[in-house]
């Protein structure tokens, strides 16, 4: 299983490329930012976003792309921003028909230290060591995106089950909901 | 001028196209709802609003698009679906050369009421009888989606031109940032 991580962001959206399965050894593939100029208007910065991301998938070929879950944060105006990328993410891949996950930043510490709330050193040195990488992944702030691949990798078997299961089962799920 | 106004919205999608330029007659050109099931993954859904925004795009072929710009509101959840919509629509627009601006609602309920505190039934009546409309337009929550485009029409000018002068003085922008 190849998984694209996306740690979305406006003037940074984080991108790692991991191939493994759960027991298996995994395999970084890339890591990279793509960037945007903090001073262009929205529409372009957007449109440099989806061209960025188009390049990795033509490029990886993933067969799951896994996008950080944005949550309120204190900083409305960063929120939006990090909305927003993360919309062009799910767009670009949904477009391809690759399933997209979301996994919360809790839930991708606790993937690769254990820790729901592990400090970014303490993710860098686990995401360094479990791809077994000479050095901490560059650009630093890539980090996390790799992370997000690695999360994806280890907890989405049983989430693809769960959601088969849910699938299949359509009555019972609308009689929950009303 | 042709102006597309969005309202954005992942269940509900306002659109409406108008003709107009400032101190002249408005024409109202289409008006519609681009939705999505609220059932749907979160992918799927950005999908829906891609296509159904590019087929707007194709049949009107607006000079510009005016989307409503998102803040924080009570509910987060709310904001992060509004804001991706926006994304999306910002991202269409773009992607065809097409300049994209943003009103707030205030600013836009001040462009068609006078008062930027207008409630939805002033805004609704205003925009019947600026577009000259036998009734309110329909769908009833479309009504924002005209107005976004009165808006632009009524401020777009002032705007445009204030744009161009700004982008004509990059060095003297420059010196304000530092």
């Amino acid at each position: 299983m190849r998984v694209l991580g996306v740690d979305p962001g406006l003037t940074r959206c984080g991108v790692g490329v991991v191939d493994g399965a759960p027991g298996r050894p995994l395999r970084m593939v890339g890591v990279g930012v793509v960037r945007t100029p903090a001073e262009s208007e929205i529409g372009p910065r957007l449109l440099l976003i989806e061209q960025g991301l188009e390049q990795w998938l033509d490029e990886h070929r993933p067969d799951l792309v896994a996008v950080e879950r944005v949550f309120a944060q204190h900083n409305v105006r960063t929120v939006m921003g990090t909305a927003q990328a993360s919309a062009v993410a799910m767009l670009c891949a949904t477009r391809r028909g690759i399933p997209v996950t979301l996994h919360t930043p809790s839930e991708v510490k606790a993937a690769v230290t254990g820790s729901g709330r592990a400090d970014k050193a303490q993710v860098t040195a686990m995401v360094q060591r479990l791809l077994r990488l000479d050095a901490p992944p560059k650009p630093a702030d890539a980090a996390d995106a790799l992370a997000l691949a690695i999360c994806h990798i280890w907890r989405g078997g049983a989430q693809t089950r769960i959601a088969a299961a849910v699938a299949a089962a359509p009555r019972a799920r609308q009689e929950y909901r009303r």
